[in-house]
């Protein structure tokens, strides 16, 4: 328990986000652990923790697809857990953006009908998707001439390198700066189709698992400190998780997530929770912002961004 | 449907808000949202509205109380619903601040036996309540001696009038500025109990709402054009609505809300059910934010207070 | 902590409700919860506490209407908090019943050019209300020929006391069983809206609250152990809540709801929240079923059936 | 549209699940989905259709893993989509329990220094994990012997037929009753640190994906019609409903989940959603129910298990 009060406060229309995050540290709610998260941002900054970032494939389908592109060429994120979604989004983004659409506005089978995949309020039109089943493969022929057995990591570094030049690309910014993004679940997506038909014509292509979770827990172990930035929940965030518990968890840790923690789901527990596990250290820095990913952290980047 | 692309968006770390909000429109979910809502603001200044703000007791809590007196102050906010909770906070405020607390980094029997009273990670001490139960009875005494049968919003704006001056607070800038604020249910908190006690000694005074509701009506039924802004749910959010009702409903509105719709609650529904019940205009700029108010608002009203 | 171990269970097709809540005790997560919520209702029944429900008024617009009418009936409420919904939603319903709709599957413009108000997936037709509107009058005006100032209890109890004999109404079993319905917010809906334009014409003809609040405490403050039901949020969850805060809180509790706990709102609190606060005592039985109302209650419901 | 009312009910304390689900399907809101997942359940079954079960892993930490195992046992479900940690709690469990905890009595920084880790109101003790670190690479040691490279269904198809006889367990019911189960991100937990120990000591030991991406989308192709039982989000889910794109969609399906859909992930997407994108046939019987797993699922459960 403190004594620091909150604080009721006032805006400027020209007001900053990092002046704002400053007011709303004060304030009360989730106001107040926004504030904390930026304050947990600046002291990994300090101690130039290893940055772990999760987060799902929807995030790469918004706006924030650019923002984490800038991130890894700013040198401010070291590695990388999301989903298979996310090198569908990626890829496809490289050519063509996807749709503003509306959650309610049209009903979901007359959309089915004009060819409109609806994510959100995001639409995603069929053609999106040609370019992938064109493109994926000849990279695939790329890779398989290079070997056989690839890994979830490498396999997407590969792709990074090989798709068109796109700074607001994560898997070519992350390619081009050396930042591995794991990926075990990599089948799991239309990537994952053009990995299941390749293989119906080369038996002997195989995307192989368990070395990659050792190179996950390797960036945990071979790190001082560790931070982790777990943007929603589901696989990409426990990936990141579990390959910090064998280090005694993160020594800074921001979960940012609007599922219940009242569900025992691994995608709704909290960074309390996660210490009784050591997924995060007792000790550290730990944060839970209960709030939309795609407002929140936009304003904490700001705070990633500051030299 | 729309053919405006997502667009992948970066930063500088020292972006006001204004700019971000403008990058967050065409990034999706609920970027995307609070982005409309910027717009829906703007048109709503545009066209001059009069402005209805809803907000539950526990914003007068955080420190949004500041922001919501300097909207006031400006002549941005035309008419207040709220419930009783917020007098007790703001009132309480004047005189102590409240404190930065946790959600869950103390057991709340060990809380409450150290006299704190927990309301999410804000902590409320029991001293605080000492000051209103002092002074309130003072006023109750100055506003009898006036008159014996008080409708809410006058007794709102009497207090508001005779408490201690506090450009931070929503009550003393609201009389001030003649911004009358509602609330039907004003006995349910701790100032229904000081108005309880007070009946106790003086038998014939009383509160009356029915008519405080013509008044409210009357605020929507005589204006051009209103708009919403409607922070959370609850009875602050359905009152400020029906008074719209009768006039075919808001032409602009903002629910900004974490409630599931999938209830059937009133403080779930999102603008687009509204629109079935004439409460928003069926050609009104509508938009739901479903996201946290105490983040949300405060990058709003940065807009609001656009010159 | 406890020794207790999760248990696995199966099921037969016939099994009854009960025999479902012992199984689910065992179990984890929800399930765990609502086991632990079935012997906070046996313990009350047991202890012959004195019951407070409170629901806000969706659930007077589900099929639950009937299920509260019958444990009025039975004795097994004895005190009701409502929002002013209610009173339309039962009335409405007296004379003709809401339609089964959809969350999704038409557009709410649509559904408003056809006469259709939805509230989630219940519709109701513009004509439902024709009959509030005609009948409510004449209700009034019996009432007025008795007194002029109403309380917001008395009034609704004279409603339930002269509307269609309906044993599936709340109103009516509640008058006819002298459970007394609480109501601060009286004028907040299509009820209100007969008050204003009835006291058009009766200019001398009130309802005032102060009374009221002084009643409901009253409940509290007479009974040797209190018990609360809590459904959902909003002013009836605060005002069977404050009801019971100055006899130190409720004995045994139950809250049921789905709205997040990391907003502040009253609303989304928890029990164990309310024990800071002493609006539930540090000492009694309490437990929060973080799931759906209209899914949870009737389970818990047939507990407090149990002979 | 349809003229169908929403029907008060009462309720006898011995009512069945069967009778209470007749009455809520005309009660009204989550009442009413969960009633229409009912009737879904009764379609597929009626159409014979290959029933795919998607869960996450804190679902086999409650005690719905017997509740499972029984309906795998039955013949009801043929397809099941997890995530890794399913092996873990299921292994774990036909050992020793794990106990029954809470949300919010303990600190969790205390409950980490006692040895226990928190999931939810589930607690999991240190202990529980050695045996999982004792007998799992015996499994492993068996499973090298007879291959080197194994997919993910194979392995825990082959963990399921060697482990301790336990009739509540997933994993010995799917390997017993030939019920494949499929997990493409199989190192993701505690069995994935095994598979990871046990490489470093057979390097030429690996687990392979691609061809078990195509194993389950073969389940979905050749089965005449298809039903989905989608529990929570994640992984799971959209492994499940991605094997069903190919063929056009699920013929029946049922999401039960409390994520939003209004983040844009796909755990929080409704089945409405799924119908744009082909996920959930444009002409299937399909509903959501926005609810607790741990509660809706023995509901529907028990419809499964009619004769």
């Amino acid at each position: 328990m403190t004594d620091k009060p909150i604080i009721d406060f006032d805006l400027d229309e020209n007001i900053t986000v990092k002046d704002l995050l400053a007011k709303l540290k004060d304030s009360g709610f989730q106001a107040q652990q926004i504030g904390r998260a930026a304050d947990v941002i600046r002291a990994m900054k300090k101690a130039k923790a290893k940055v772990f970032l999760s987060f799902t494939s929807n995030i790469a389908a918004s706006g924030l697809r650019g923002l984490i592109a800038q991130l890894i060429k700013e040198g401010l994120v070291n590695v990388i857990s999301t989903s298979s979604g996310t090198i569908d989004e990626d890829f496809i983004k490289s050519n063509k953006p996807y749709l503003q659409g509306s959650f309610d506005e049209e009903k979901d089978t007359e959309l089915g009908k004009k060819g409109i995949n609806r994510m959100g309020n995001v639409y995603v039109p069929n053609d999106r998707y040609t370019y992938l089943e064109d493109e994926m493969p000849k990279i695939l022929e790329k890779a398989y001439a290079q070997k056989k057995t690839w890994l979830p990591s490498e396999l997407i570094k590969f792709v990074g390198e090989n798709m068109k030049e796109d700074s607001n690309s994560i898997l070519w910014q992350a390619a081009k700066n050396n930042v591995p993004i794991f990926c075990p679940a990599l089948t799991d997506g239309a990537f994952g189709m053009q990995l299941m038909f390749f293989q119906q014509k080369h038996q002997d292509f195989e995307v192989s698992i368990v070395k990659d979770f050792k190179n996950i827990i390797d960036q945990a172990a071979n790190a001082e400190k560790t931070a982790g930035i777990i943007l929603g929940g589901a696989t990409p965030k426990h990936h990141a998780i579990i390959a910090n518990l064998m280090r005694e968890g993160f020594d800074y840790c921001i979960y940012v997530k609007t599922s219940s923690p009242y569900t025992g789901s691994l995608s709704g527990a909290t960074t309390s929770e996660a210490k009784s596990w050591g997924k995060v250290n007792e000790n550290a820095k730990a944060v839970t912002v209960h709030s939309d990913v795609t407002i929140v952290f936009p304003l904490l980047a700001a705070v990633m961004l500051e030299k």
